[in-house]
Order: structure tokens, then sequence, then C-alpha cells
């Protein structure tokens, strides 16, 4: 066989290189290739030695081989300054290396050769990649184009205070749990942590400075919000004694419990529960059956459990802390109902013994919240005195007189139950910095963690990859813009804002934000892999702790149908009855609205900075909660008046409604984010903010496309290049994304 | 005030019930009546006392005033036989208890109050339910029209003997182990589990008969998916163990390791591992760094971890129990590099402690799957006698002379790896177990449980929801299309079906079963509200064990890129590669197919028939994958013409091509499904399995109906007639679902 020259084997090289190194080629391809090289009649025996020696399908190169003669191209390259540019043929780059003057024109005798070279695709950017290496490098790094710390001041407003004081309480060991721990062990941690809070007093954050508090109902909620980045089963427990029990005794009661119960309740010496929800009935509030019976001869009510499916049922603090309970009960006088009332009922002496007639059972374990005893009460004829009755809306005077401020008993049953809004606050609070959390972990886990990458070069952060982009950062994006909302709602709760409309906005956004929540975690686990199922990556413990956030403090279906069942009532409607009487006087007015003409232009627009524009996403929304709202309205309506009775109807129409009720809290939360937005002044800020608001309102719209689709509101072409104008939001905010969550301002022993 | 006559109060006593019973009017409202009332002129005395009386708004009748009148009404309406029909003003119903022979006409005196009645919408149906009670009863009732036992044969099939062998086995109280548990205490239980699996046999039984084993790969599998409706951590260990460390012995060994190792690996006698995964390459196995270098002088192989990141990491079996293991590691020889090989390295001794060399580290707690050991493996240049490499596809000979039956190192790699196939089927077959599970628990609990109900009837199951329904039976009637789609591969797979095709379908069923169990599971604990988060009712462990199912056996979104891959080279290309180089020329191909023509009769044709109709199902299926398969290469090969490498080009429609993934397995999973229905003769079965083929196919093409109408295979007004046709289909098979869980046939010590 003839000796192969460097010269004659460089101008082959690419070829022989690309063929073998990535096996991509099969054994029938590269015989193609082998024969035409044969063939080359001019090249002489140098030429078919080269086919010989380095086509052979039956003996093909070491790896070492191919090692040497990417060696030999890399240098040959170097020498002659060949810089990696645009689609060349492998040929036409072998002849250029081999320093062939004629390097841009291939003699016809190759030119069979090069055919196949095009035939078998190995003459793209990937082969010269392979070759030469990549100019550019692949994939997403970092960059700082702002201050987190800026961002971190905007973000936080009038939380940073609170933030920081509650961090610095978090700070202490105390609060760092393992949630391995066994079940008694670990409840005894969180009572330890739930004991440090109220030594400091944070539990008393929001009553009145008379009764030892601060009277800071929004810094309370903050308080909250900020212990939910770390242990949520102290969460639930701090939420249960301070938010639920202590709340119901400020909000349900009067001076006399407020004296008597308040200051040790504050300190923690009297753990309480939060008795409302039995086996039978959880979202029927309405239904419950356990019954409190005035016995007006010794002046007492009598608490009693009739059958074994009204027991109270998994009631915080019940199955172990718990020594005193709100009970919710239907009052009864004699022959009389009088609904729903709370009471406050003993259930266990000092010792922690249950009291007789109180029949106390730990609910055992669950999937979740493994620090926190929730339990099972049953009563036995259990007598409290008289004043034990919660009598802020109600009394019943010695000799057995029933008397309300609020004469509907409709009414004072949702009037009691609207006080208690602070808990669905605090939920939808508490998911959004649990969703911060999960993404300060992935995103970070993302940035740094590299898999594949191009040909022949480095691979790149996982966080590179469009799929990846597209499971994180709308969720980042949405994360924000519920924050500001929430954030926004506790303002105006806090400043005595209409109960009806807060009480409608906490439901809707706590429905949304506790969904938002799972499914951020869920994303956050599955783009950590493998090591966002390890503990000490949090994500997978806050998930089965968070899970629960769907069903407590409403169920979220059924918060969204009373959300649903507001606006189709005009927000005139007390909040939070699912019965229908007298209520298709109001469907009538919603149902004759006009839903307004679509502007043609508007359907087909489909340019970038269209795309991008807050006001077309909030015309959007506007327009789908309008037209879903009116379309309701119409059907139930129209059913209605052929006779179908109102549950029937709401039925036939649930995923209707519960569509209307999404819209309106998507709306609701958009704008919210663009209220936020008015009040920031820095540029280098507003340069991050905005890509993040309008991916929070373009990802809404498309998740929703179908609808806008359906109702002529996008014509195809723009529903896909919204789609496109998605990805571009998910490109340019990759590179921030850990500047971002740095903004969240989330201490290192949390996250 | 005067004395009110029966016959006076009831005329009006329909009105005023509803007034005053919901608490669903205003004072101003009642007020309005009152006056009405008031202005009676004809009516006398009686009437303005009836006002009085009974429309006061300031002393509004007490609860047990309304239930006389309700008594009365009733009473009234059993005596002339009233029953409760159609909408009625309730002053015409009024004089019809009353006995007024012209009933139907009222007075003209009464029309202002009838005009009130109308505006403040108190004459609908609601109202004379609250009144007469309702006389269909509303909800979903369960029903039985076919048999169980009958589907359960007809869905097992040939898996009912495997089934029963394995419950009786599970039947055994050392598999019902508390998650709860110690994690010591609990890796100790699921040790002595899988021992009791591997006494029984049960572990061998795809190995072949002269290894000890029943030559059974179907049977096999069927064991593990039957072990999935069990605790996961008993099944991933049995499978880290049996499937995957015995497998690759078995797969990648030849008959010394067969003789050598088999026995006491079936007995459990040996406990292994499959050391795969490093901290640094989970995905992108071919990158892994273990070294294996050849030392011709000792004839040995020397395991060494050359950094930190190239431990073996989240490896089962590692922390405590694995004594062996099969490890990937980069072979070397002298210079040579070969790729990723197998080699069997001794890590424990009898007494578990780690041989010299051999670093083993506890990855800690997870967040699922407890009961399984976790490690962490470093070498120390650990050396092992030349016959541990699993040489069934290349060898070493004792000079170190390299050599194999696949010339190829890509094709090597990727035929290694492919052998291991078995795993990715089994972990889909698992999550179908686990959905059938979490259905089996949520179906039950929804059918029996009330919550809500109209007015003055019973609560009804909370099945009776749409919304619910919704939530619930499209994942029954995918949960069971997919099952059959995965019974179809293992048949396949163990009649030895090409294993290109069938390690496509295997990667695309794993990722979408994994994500379709967690979706499941998330409804599942959500339809049961608190009780779905007790412990005892399994949803939420599941959760957390089967969590870690869309990463481990390959992260879901990778693996839809390899079935993507695959499906544009048209399956030729070697599976499991994400290197493109020469993958264009398969790109032309698919890229110059033409797109079908949109046919407008279908498009808009929108009948019940047509939507149920199996045919429309695929056809739309088929059009989207073809469709999407025919862009996806345009847009690549685009890019790539254009000079963009293939990696950037890759990610750029990384979402484009993942959605043609998702495409085919969906295609791919309905058609199982009618070759499934098409072997069923029995009508009393048909009867319900049409209607959930009919669900699972327009639920998918519901989901995506956002892809169609951009498309232009569906108008709007067909997409929304397909989402009337899912609520339908839900409806009518909401009073079968408990009799199609109880055809899975899970034990009631399971579920």
């Amino acid at each position: 066989m003839a000796k192969v020259s460097e010269h004659v084997l460089l101008q082959f090289a690419p070829l022989i290189y690309v063929a073998w190194a990535d096996g991509e080629l099969t054994r029938d391809e590269i015989t193609r290739i082998h024969d035409q090289l044969e063939r080359v009649k001019s090249a002489g025996a140098e030429t078919a030695a080269v086919a010989a020696r380095w086509l052979n399908p039956d003996r093909p190169p070491s790896a070492s081989d191919l090692q040497e003669l990417l060696k030999l191209m890399r240098k040959a390259a170097k020498a002659r300054s060949r810089k990696n540019g645009s689609r060349a043929s492998l040929l036409k780059l072998g002849r250029e290396l081999a320093g062939q003057k004629d390097a841009e024109e291939l003699p016809s005798e190759l030119a069979a050769l090069a055919e196949v070279e095009r035939a078998l695709a190995l003459d793209g950017t990937d082969a010269l990649h392979a070759i030469l290496g990549r100019d550019e490098p692949a994939g997403v790094e970092q960059r700082v184009t702002f201050s987190s710390i800026e961002l971190n001041r905007f973000l936080d407003g009038e939380r940073a205070a609170t933030r920081r004081q509650l961090f610095e309480i978090m700070r202490n060991p105390a609060f760092q749990i393992d949630p391995r721990l066994s079940t008694p062990a670990y409840r005894e941690r969180v009572l330890a942590a739930v004991h440090l809070l109220a030594d400091q007093g944070i539990g008393a954050t929001a009553f009145p400075p008379e009764l030892g508090g601060n009277g800071a109902v929004a810094r309370s909620i903050t308080a909250f919000e900020t212990l939910a980045f770390g242990d949520l089963s102290v969460l639930v427990k701090y939420g249960v004694h301070f938010g639920l029990f202590c709340g119901s005794i400020y909000q349900l009661g009067t001076t006399f419990h407020h004296e008597e119960f308040l200051p040790a309740v504050m300190r923690l010496e009297l753990p309480g529960c939060f008795a409302m929800t039995e086996s039978g009935h959880g979202s029927n509030v309405r239904e419950i059956e356990t019954t409190a019976t005035y016995d007006p001869v010794s002046q007492e009510f009598v608490i009693h459990t009739p059958r074994p499916e009204a027991r109270k049922d998994y009631i915080g603090n019940a199955a172990q802390h718990g020594r005193m309970a709100t009970v919710f009960a239907q009052l009864r006088i004699g022959d009389e109902e009088h609904g729903v009332h709370a009471f406050l009922v003993p259930i266990r002496n000092e010792k922690l013994e249950a009291l007789p007639g109180v029949m106390l059972e730990d609910c055992g374990e669950k999937t979740g919240l493994h620090g926190v005893d929730n339990g099972r009460i049953r009563f036995d004829h259990v007598r409290i005195p008289r004043t034990n009755l919660l009598n802020r809306f109600a009394d019943v005077s010695e000799d057995g007189t029933y008397s309300s401020v609020i004469a509907n008993p409709g009414r004072r049953f949702f009037t009691m139950l609207g006080t208690l809004v602070a808990g669905r606050i605090s939920i939808g609070c508490a998911s959004v910095s649990v969703s911060k959390t999960a993404l300060t972990i992935a995103l970070r886990y993302t940035a740094q963690r590299r898999q594949f990458g191009p040909s022949a070069a480095a691979e790149v952060p996982v966080l590179s990859y469009l799929t990846m982009q597209r499971s994180l950062l709308p969720h980042l994006a949405l994360t924000i813009a519920l924050d500001a909302a929430l954030e926004q709602l506790v303002q105006r709760f806090a400043a005595g804002a209409d109960l009806r409309e807060v009480e409608t906005d906490a439901a809707g956004l706590k429905a949304f934000a506790s969904t938002h929540n799972l499914n951020t975690l869920q994303a956050a686990r599955e783009a950590c892999g493998g090591a966002g199922f390890m503990q000490v990556m949090r994500v997978g413990q806050l998930r089965a702790d968070a899970d629960i956030f769907t069903t407590f403090e409403g169920a979220n279906p059924v918060l969204l149908q009373l959300v649903a069942k507001a606006l189709l009532g005009g927000l005139r409607e007390q909040f939070g009855e699912m019965r229908f009487i007298g209520f298709a006087r109001y469907l009538g007015a919603r149902a004759s609205t006009a839903v307004a003409e679509l502007n043609p232009l508007i359907t087909r627009k489909s340019d970038p900075e269209h795309l991008r524009d807050p006001e077309f996403h909030t015309s959007a929304l506007r327009y789908r909660e309008h037209r879903l709202l009116t379309t309701a309205a119409r059907r139930m309506k129209s059913r209605i008046d052929h006779g179908t009775d109102s549950f029937d109807a709401l039925n036939e129409v649930q995923d209707h409604v519960v569509a209307l009720a999404q819209a309106h809290v998507e709306r609701s939360i958009i704008e919210a984010f663009d209220r936020k937005l008015a009040q920031c002044g820095d540029p280098t800020l507003l340069a991050v903010l905005r890509p993040l608001r309008a991916l929070a309102g373009l990802h809404l719209l498309e998740r929703d496309r179908a609808w806008f689709l359906e109702a002529g509101y996008f014509e195809p072409a723009k529903a896909k290049a919204l789609r496109e104008e998605v990805n571009r939001l998910c490109q340019e905010l990759a590179p921030h994304a850990v500047s971002i969550v740095d903004s969240f301002g989330i201490p290192d022993f949390l996250a």
C-alpha cells in the first residue's frame, strides 16, 4: 500500500473524521464514501491508500487514530488561521487545510464524493464544529445587570422590616427541623418553635395594643408569609393557634372573652383549636351537626356530637397540645334552631388530659405536615358556661332569649365566617413564599448544572434548554405577579376595604396561589432531577407539606365557584353561599350585557411590540372575563327560566363558571402587577421587570389560547406568534434568572 | 291585630317562606314585598295582619315559625295532591294550596305583588323545591350494569395468573409497611420484603430456566407492575436488584458471569447496585467520568473516580445493603479510549463493610421512597479481575487487545443501553398501577362522600359535580388506554419485536405514564379533600414515592426528545443519541412530505356521533403527529441549511419537537386502546368501554385543542362542541365509576 503523505491525508481528513467520529453513519454509508474515494481516478495511489486505510468498513480506525487525525487538522487550521466559519463542504475544508490554493473550487473528479457528502448531510456546521471547535460558547450563562438588593427592596416594599425580624428569629436552630424525625419528636420540636414565636410577641402582632398586640394586621400577615419560607409544620401550627383559634376569639368574641382568654392564648399558655370541620361536613359548613343546646336552668350550653360523622375532624392541635377549642355548632334554644355559632370549649386540663365528656383522637399519620397534631373531637353532652358563646354577632340571655345584631340568619352566618378571611389571605401569601423558595432552589441549580452540549464543546447549563426555561420562567413571572396581587390585597384588607370584595379576591387568590404553588414545586423538583428528590433540597418536602393548601381554608374548586357566584351576583350577594334561591334576579342583568365587537385588526396583530404590550394583555383578559360572565349568566338564566333548579343549572355549566372565576383572578393578578410596576422608577430594574410582566401576561394568554381562538379573539397566526414570543421572553430572561431569585431575599440557611 | 285564618295564611305562605328561609333577600326587598301586601286593598284585615306578623323586617319570624309554615304547606300540598311540577308563581301556589278554585288566575289586586315576586326571581323551581321538596333525586348514584369480574378478566388478560400469585404474596404482613417508620427500620422492612420475593422465585421470572428462572419476560414485568400496587420502596428496591443489577449481569455479561454470579444474585445472597449515574452526569451517560483502566501486567481493570463530580450518585442499594455493583466506566487501554463499558465491582464484604478503595456514603434522607438506601460510591484505584468486564458486546484479551462484535463505538454504546429497556417499560407499567390505585381510592370516596345539594334535598355525592367528574374521569379513561398500550408493548418486547421501535415506544410511554400518574395522584388527593391527606388513604404517600418516576430511567423531557429524534430520523437512527451530526439527511425526507389538505366538512362537523367516532380521533391524532413531524423537520432543516449547528437548531424548536413526541405517544395510546377493544365481544362491557374509549380520545383532543384550532383542523364551533361532548361523556360514565375501578381488581388490603 502506498505511503500516504500528510498533505493528501489532510485533504480527506475532515470527511474521514466526521464519517467515523460520532458513530452516526451506517456501514453502507461508509462503504459508499469508500467506493467513491476509490473511484477518484486522477487521485492516484495515495488516495486509494487513504481509502483503504481510513475508510475500510471492516477495519474502522481506532479512537486514538481519530484523535491523531483531529490533532493534525487543528494544527493545520491554526497554521492557516482557518476560523470556524459558515457551512462548508468537508472536502473543501480538507483542501484548504492542506494549503490548496484553489480550495474554494473542487476538482471535477471529487464532485461525486462531494455529492455523497452532501447526501449524507456531513457538510453542516456540526461537522465544522466537531473538527475545529465552536467559536461562540453555547448555552446561557448568568449575567448581572441590576442590583438584587434593590429589586428585593422594591418587591418587598413595606414588608422589609418584618421580613428581617422574622428571618432573624428563624435563624434559631429551633426552626431547623428534620422532617423525617419521628412524629412525636417532630411535634414537640414544632411546638417549641411556636412557643419561641409567642415569646417574641409575633403571634400578637395583629391584635390591638390594649390586648397586648401591635394592631398591625398587614405586618401580621407578612410575618406569616415569612414563616412560610421555613418549616411548614411550624407555619401551620402557628396559624392554627394564632390565626384561627386566637383570631376567632378576637373576631367573634367580645370584651369578656378578650380579657378572660386572650392574654394566656397570646402567650401560648392556653393552646387552642379551631373546631369547624366535621367528618361529614367540610366545605358545606352550614350543615355541620354538632349541637349546642341552651339549658336555662344551669345557664349552660350543652355541646354534643349527635352521630359519629358529626365528630370534629382534621383539627390542628387537637391530637395533643390543644387545651381549648373554638367549636362551631348548631345553636338550639328550646325548639328553635338558630344556625351555626361559635363556642369556647375547654378540652384538656393542664396535664393535657381530656376533660370529662370530651373524646379526643389522633388522626394518625398524614402525608405531610408531620409536625402538626391533627385530631378528632367528640363531645358527649359537655357543659360550658353561657358566657362561652362568642357573642359579637348574637347572644343568648340568661333566660334563653336569643338576640342578634344581624336579623337574617344567612347573613349572620356569613358575617361570622367573613371575619376569618385573614386565614385565606394568609394561605395565599404562604403559597407565594413557598413558590419563591422552590424557584430559588431550581433556578440556582439549573443555572449551574450542565448536561449535553453542541459537538466538541463544553456541556451547557440545563437552563439553556428552551423546555427547561419554559417549565420554570413563566412560574417565576407569575409568582412575582401573584406576590404583587396579594401584597395589594393585604393592604386593602388592613385599610378596611369593602369586606365582600376582599373575601372574593381572597378566595380567588388563595385558590390560584395554592395550585400555582404545587405546579411550581413540581416543575422545580423535576428541574433538579434526582437531586431534587433529596431532602436537603427541600423541594419535595415543601410539596408534601403544601399539598393540603389547595384544600384547607376552603377547597379550591368550591372557592372558585364562590368567586363566580359573587361575580354573577355583581358582588351584591353575601359571599360564601352556594344556594341560589332568588339568585336569578341578578343573572338577568348580567345576561343582558352586550359582548363587545371584536376588532379584526387586534385579532390578527402579531408584531412583538404589540404582543408584549401590557395594554393588549389586560384588554384580552378583561374581554375574556366579561364574555365568560355574560355567557355564564345567559346559560344559567335560560336553564332556570325553563324550570331547571339552580343546583342542576349550576352543575351543568360548572366548568364554565369555574373558568369565569379563573379568568377574574388572572385579570386581577396582571392588573396588580401593572400597579406595582407603576411604582418603579429604576430603569435597571424596569429592564427586567418589564419582560417579567410581559411573560406573566403572555403566559396566561398562551395557556388559555384555546379559549381566545374559540372566541375568535385570536386568529390562528396570532396564537402561534404568541407562543414564539413566550419563547423569546424565556430566552431573554434566562440569563437574569439567578439575579431575580436572589431578589426574593431568602437567607442562605433556607434555600 | 286580626286573627289570621289558616286559609288566608296558606295563600301567602310560599312567598313568606321563600322571602325569609334562605336569607337571600335584603331588608329592602322584604320591605317591598311587605308594602305591596299591605296595599292589597280587597284582601282586608286578615291580609294586613299577615303582612304585619310575617313580613315585618324588624321582627322576622323565628326558625321554628318558618318550620311550622313549611309543615302547613306540605300538609296542604299532600291533601290536595299538589305535585312539585314546573315553575310557578308563589302566589298561585299559595292559592292552590288554600284550595282556591281559580288558582291558575291571580286576582288583579295581587298583580303588583306578583310583579315583585318575579322581579326578585322568587318564582323559580328552587322555590318550589324548597317548599315541596324535589321529586327526582339530585346527584349521581352508582349503578351496576356489568360484571366487574368480567371486565377485570378482559382488562388483565394474560396477566391474571401473575396478578393472583403476587397479590397472594403481598398479603403477607411483611409487605404492609408504615412509611413513617424511621429510615433505618423502614429500610430493613423493605429488605425483608424483597428477600421474601426472592425466596418465592419472583425475581428470577425473566431469566432462562437454565439459570434457575422461568424465561418469562412478560410475566416478569407483570410481577413488577403488580408489586406497584403495594409499597413503592419495596418495588424500587426489588427493581434495583433484580431488574437493574441482575438484569445487567444477564444482558451485558456472558456464560462466565451467569454461572459465577447469577445464582447468588437471584437468591439475593449477593445484593447489588446499578452504578451508572454520577453526580456530574445523569441523562448524558456517555460523558460519565469514572475510568476503568486495563493493567495488562496484573490482568486487572483499575476502577477510579477521577474527581468528586465523577462519584456514582443516587445509587439504590449503595448506602447499606449492596455488596457488588455493575459500574459503568470509560474503558481505557493504554492510550486508547473505548467508551462506556460495564464492570462488576465488589463494594462490600459479607459483614457489609466497605472494601478497600471503595468509599461509600449515604445520600441521606429523600422526600419519598424512604425504604430504599440510595448512596454514593467513589473508587480509589480499585482493582478487579479482567473477567469482571461484562463482555457480551466487547472484550479485552489478556494482553490488552480490545475486540467488539459491534465495530462502531456509538452503536455499541446504545446497544448496551438498549438491553436495559425493560426497566423503562416497567416504570411505565408501575405508573399505571399507581394510577389505578389512586383512582380506585378517589372514585370510591367521591361516589359516597356527600356535600351540598339542591334546596331542601339531601346532599349529593361529590362525584355528581361536573368539575369533580372532569378532574377524575378523563384520567380513568386514559389510565385504561395506557394500560392497553403498555400491555401490548410488553407483548411485543417479549416476542422479540424490533428493538429500536420498542425503545422508542418505551421511552414515550414511560414519560407519558409517569407524568399522567402524578396528575392522577394530585387529582385523587384533592378529590378526597382532607381525608386524602391522611396516610391511611395512601394517595399522598404514593405521590411522594412515585414523584421520582418522572426522572429515573431517563428524565421525561430528555426521553421525549429522544422519541422525537427517532421519529425525525424515521426510526433508522440508533436510539438514545442526542447528537446530530449527519442527521440532516433524514430531515430532508421528512421535511419534503406534503401535509394533507384539510377537509372543511370534517373541520366543522360537530354532531355527537361524529365527535365520539374512534376514527375521527385517530385521524385527528395522526394528522397532528404527521404535521408536527413535517414542520419540525422543515424548521430544523432550514436552520441547519443556514449554518446553525444542530444543537442550537434543536434548542430553538425544542417545544415543537417535544410536542411531536407527545403527539406520537398519544396517537399510539389511542390506537392501542382500539386494538384492545377489538378483542371484546361482551356487549355489557362494550357499553362502558366504548364511552371510556371516546372519553380518552376526546380528552386528548380537547387538551390540545389550541393546536387543532391553530392548525385549522377544528373550527371554533367544533372545539366548543367537543368540550360539551366531554362533559356528556363524564356525566354518562360517572354512575359506573365504582364498577370500573372495581374491575382493576385491587385487593381490599391495598386500596
